[in-house]
């Protein structure tokens, strides 16, 4: 195609209609929506993909209906009567619901002798199938055209709501509207929200989760990270919460399992519901998140670590107490530090700016002017960063965190309950108390009051326009005032005692006015401080949502000149990326085979969890029977395997398939070098970890034997 | 050959007959005495030699001898002006003695613009160049033979010293008597003792040191470990001390640097004075080491660190001043972990019992009776080994190790200087004096006593045949006593002052009665006690000197019913090895290239020690001016590159040289998989780690460039 002038293309052409004009897809890069794949069908073909692209365009389709979106992750129907493939810590949560000390699911695993023996899901777990996904900008946009910052960002609510409530009154329905393309296209999703979900076959969590926190985000990989749900509903076929009386779910179309698996260079695909990425944000968000943003997290989340830390050294009972605190501290200071060094390795910020400054060149007229106010408005938000930050992390104490929400929940009480703040609504209470409970076993006055000396020591650090006068108020404006308003309001508050919280949650869910106490005192205090930012924070949203489009259209132009087709970032929805096994250099010198084995099993156990292989497991390995799961080249079982396919959070448990479109893999990790990934694609790097389905389908068979259930697969 | 019965050959050849009937190596195992080397010609040949394996069978002559020992490892001559080429943490000390706070040339390495700016090394640095290799075994087992046990020791202990006595008559020279195959022969060795050394060359610790403790024992690796020295000899040509007068050694032989590098595959030959390797200890005495030596040595000294740790929690002085013993206590843990982890990886101990056990069956006569007293011999050892553990670790303290020391040393110091056991002569005071100078930074008497409490505690525990009567007397049979004990020495000594240490070193030295102190009363209880274990391991010593030459007389003639030649365990003599570039799986999945490069300086590098690269080496990096001596197939500059040789302790700083004898490496490591090769050699995982040549030469070249050294090289 002969290049356009782009300023005149972006005259001419709708977004849509540029983004349908991008012929071939870049790399192996890329969180396709199904309705792009045909578009993108040469490149598809040319990668080995064996199917009809048209055949993938429909996400209510088969096959892209048999992918369910499980728990917090994806999941598959494997069997016409409702079986779902998942990954084991996406229905953690499942069998840990039924597992008590005497029959410990996590520890044995579980094999639902036959239907009647599967065991109910929590309660609240959620198979979600995507039955409609429509384009509503129109009526999305429509009421906030002319308008702008908070009124825009309020109207796009405002239609958002009521898209949702209207489809929701069809019952066993799910609505949402999601924001595509940094808000240039808005779609409703409904999904069939399927409420009875049953436990049918976990392995033991030595298999499910072999290696743990030590091998989360590594390869070479060893785990066999899959558990199998079925999905039931009334006998009138609709979505029912849980009942003996309930049958299995027949869904439109299922997955087959293949029998052969890959080796290095064969295509492969994945379906699945990735959350949210950051790869279409600017320039300047680039460089800000490398050069400012995950250092300064890094550094702030290693002083909390370290007071945590210092205070468990001195007292064992506050060890106790932090201990998951910590560990979620921890494993965040992880992922920041791995993102930033991903991004550095990539060099992402000087390669992100030469395409701007490329895309910036190519673009005019009022789209330019959309962009650089864009600009001015991140620049406002950047002016504030320090303190947005270290407010934020006032979430991280335990009885501060506790008054702050009893105070907000007894204002937002005295509103109707569909106008108040969301996570303040009726629905929202039980969770909420929840919280509160779980203070009691949380908590140590001495460490929160070292926490706040760290965030609030730092904030009274800041310039004048960035603190606030309710803050300096409360806490003075130097580390001796900021000592004695601690020790004065922890010497004073009773809010350590779970009667006391609760009886202020009483009083707070009814709009009346909470007990007499120093930290309640203290939210009245700072609570409206909280909502002015919170309304600031409205206005620049609704300014972004309403700029960012600019961007967006700017980018699809561009690529369209360099022939490359554009997905939207991730959002939750439906997504399909495609590339294939792929072996990873992630160092000088070092290389990892795409593929793992058995005996990497053995050679990491130590007996001590989480490298504890059951028994029957190491046993099943030295007999070496393995029988047609076994690789025909490499002699032995397989376990894992590594492709370059396009993933993020919200993928565990996504399906991997062949080139013939069947189950070949099961999707539950990526790599340390990929972190950063959610910015920024590096082929060089980005790798995707899956089960082999020949790992599950041996286990099945020859160690914690389920042949019925194998059957019901069809193996 | 045809197999003989292995009793009648037993019974009809010598032992030294024995070794040359065997023909071939076994696969790249061994580290060869030079004379066995024509010996084993059609293997070395077949492995790509292409030089004369007959020129490599004399030690004192070309090529030979330009390897010598350099400080603590091994070194090469590489001029005809004496320059030493070896590793940088080998003459680490030289370095050290040179740099001041102002001048430090640890962190910005050296040039010596001209032979005078070379800088005379630490006075006790030494050379040694090998002139001579003589087998004296006729000599020191003609006074033993007929003796057993203390008597049998004695004997060839005094042989030893009169043959060295005599030897060092020549000026300049140092002799030793070597034990050969574990009691076997024994070989004078005469050394040539150059004691005038000067650095010419050093590059930063950050490139010397790169990666220090962290990449300790890893591949990939990528450390420039060199340092150039030069030898200098009076204007006679004799060794002296330094003199501004003296001239540059012209040593008799020296290497030439190869122009071309290795490659995978490629045949590699290393020389060098490996330390000590137990590869023919029998099979009881490796199940010993992995049942239970090293995971008892692991278990206390886990618990040792444990305390050092929690005291330095504690209190910041006590952290410092145990510092540098916490590093030491973590790196034997480490390496014990390592060698453990080794051994049950490669199965040794089942399979040094399969060999074994088709030895014995091979063995009878004379003997094999041996072989059985022998064995007897080791259970007694095996029967004290708690004690022998925990009693040897009490010289982790400080003051107690003074009061002991301080007290024998006054024993000692009655009897004349010959006599006295080695460590308390004449020669050995000042090093006690520094080290009783040295406790003053290094002491906590809470430190101590918690460490002692570990140590006794456990000790407390032994059943009584393992416990002596000194020391229950004296810390008591209960924690409570041990406790109360403890409190009473180190609430009244006065030994952690420095003054009160010195004064009772002069008392000592003289024989004179030590002055009145608690832990000095202590140890003239328990010295006896250790000196009566002294002699109890002396007449047990002399028994394993007696007896394991059968086992080794049986090794080798069964090995020789293999077809494969033996060589003597490493101990300290020049040896020499040969193999290939080659690269290491050390796990499933992951591969390690055998060669690395610059690009991983550049991966590693953080800013931060020890990943700080120097700017001048970065941006010669990122020039990528690497001219001639850039890999012609990588197309880059290669850094370090890893060979099977067979190596241990001691051979840091041997040339590793290609098929025609060139000096193409500089060996300074081993991967972590190899800690346990000083007792099992396994070809899957034993890997050598070298400096390439043309790393050395481009940083010469164009990084901090020496023109007129790499010209003296002959470059």
């Amino acid at each position: 195609m002969k290049p356009n002038r782009p300023a005149a293309l972006l005259a001419r052409l709708s977004l849509a209609c540029l983004a349908s004009l991008a012929a071939t897809a870049h790399a192996d890069e890329g969180m396709w929506m199904p309705s792009q794949l045909p578009r993108i069908a040469d490149a598809l073909r040319e990668a080995g993909y064996a199917g009809d692209p048209a055949a993938l365009a429909d996400l209510t389709a088969a096959p892209l209906n048999a992918v369910v979106r499980a728990g917090g992750g994806t999941g598959a129907f494997v069997s016409a009567d409702g079986l779902v493939l998942t990954n084991h810590h996406v229905a953690y949560g499942v069998i840990q619901y039924n597992s008590t000390p005497q029959r410990n699911l996590i520890d044995a695993g579980y094999i639902a002798a036959d239907r009647a023996a599967e065991l109910p899901a929590n309660p609240d777990f959620r198979i979600l199938v995507t039955v409609g996904f429509d384009d509503v900008t129109a009526q999305v946009l429509g009421a906030a055209r002319g308008k702008t910052g908070r009124a825009y960002h309020d109207a796009v609510d405002a239609a958002s709501k009521r898209i949702v409530a209207e489809c929701e009154r069809e019952e066993g329905v799910r609505c949402s509207v999601v924001n595509m393309y940094n808000g240039a296209e808005f779609h409703r999703v409904r999904q069939l929200e399927l409420r009875d979900v049953r436990l049918v076959y976990a392995p033991p969590r030595a298999i499910g989760n072999y290696g743990d926190e030590i091998d989360n985000f590594m390869w070479p990989r060893h785990t066999g990270d899959f558990t199998i749900l079925r999905a039931y509903v009334g006998r009138d076929g609709k979505p029912a919460a849980y009942s003996p009386d309930n049958v299995p779910y027949n869904p439109p179309s299922h997955l087959r399992i293949a029998r052969e698996g890959l080796r290095e260079g064969d295509f492969a695909m994945l379906a699945g519901y990735p959350g949210i990425t950051y790869r279409h944000r600017t320039a300047a968000e680039f460089a800000e998140q490398v050069e400012w943003t995950l250092p300064s997290r890094v550094a702030v989340l290693d002083e909390l670590i370290g007071v945590i830390e210092e205070a468990g050294r001195q007292d064992p009972e506050a060890r106790t107490r932090y201990a998951s605190q910590l560990q979620s501290l921890k494993n965040n200071r992880k992922r920041a530090a791995g993102e930033l060094d991903g991004l550095r390795r990539s060099d992402a910020v000087r390669r992100r700016a030469e395409d701007e400054r490329q895309l910036l060149a190519a673009t005019s007229g009022a789209v330019a002017r959309d962009i650089a106010a864009l600009r001015k408005v991140l620049e406002r938000a950047s002016a504030v960063r320090e303190r947005d930050l270290l407010l934020g992390l006032l979430g991280q104490t335990q009885v501060l965190r506790s008054a702050l929400t009893l105070e907000r929940l007894r204002i937002e009480a005295g509103k109707p309950d569909a106008e108040r703040e969301s996570g303040y609504q009726q629905r929202d209470l039980a969770l909420i108390e929840g919280t509160l409970r779980q203070v009691q076993r949380r908590y140590d006055p001495k460490v929160e009051q070292a926490l706040l000396r760290v965030l609030l020591g730092r904030y009274q650090q800041l310039p004048d326009a960035q603190r606030l006068p309710e803050f300096d108020a409360a806490f003075g404006r130097t580390p001796a005032e900021l000592d004695a308003a601690l020790a004065r309001l922890y010497g004073a508050t009773r809010l350590g005692e779970e009667a006391v919280r609760l009886a202020a949650l009483e009083a707070a869910r009814n709009g009346q006015p909470l007990p007499e106490d120093p930290l309640l005192a203290l939210a009245a205090q700072l609570v409206p401080a909280q909502m002015r930012l919170e309304d600031e924070r409205k206005a620049r949203d609704g300014e972004l949502l309403r700029l960012r489009p600019a961007y967006m259209r700017a980018l699809i132009a561009w690529r369209q000149q360099q022939g490359r087709a554009v997905y939207p970032d991730a959002n939750g929805t439906l997504r399909v990326s495609y590339g294939r096994v792929q072996a990873l250099q992630p160092r000088d010198a070092v290389s990892f085979a795409p593929v793992t084995t058995v005996a990497g099993i053995v050679e990491k156990h130590t007996g001590l969890a989480p490298f504890d292989a059951p028994q029957p497991l190491l046993e099943a390995i030295a007999r070496g029977d393995f029988g047609d799961t076994a690789d025909p080249v490499l002699g032995t079982q397989t376990v894992d395997f590594l492709t370059n396919l396009d993933t993020t959070g919200g993928n565990s448990g996504s399906p991997v398939l062949n080139a013939r479109g069947e189950l070949v893999g099961l999707n539950f990790d990526s790599n340390w070098e990929a972190v950063s990934a959610s910015w920024w694609f590096d082929p060089r790097y980005k790798r995707a970890i899956h089960v082999d389905m020949r790992y599950m389908r041996w286990l099945m068979e020859k160690v914690y034997p389920a042949p019925h259930v194998l059957r019901e697969m069809g193996l």
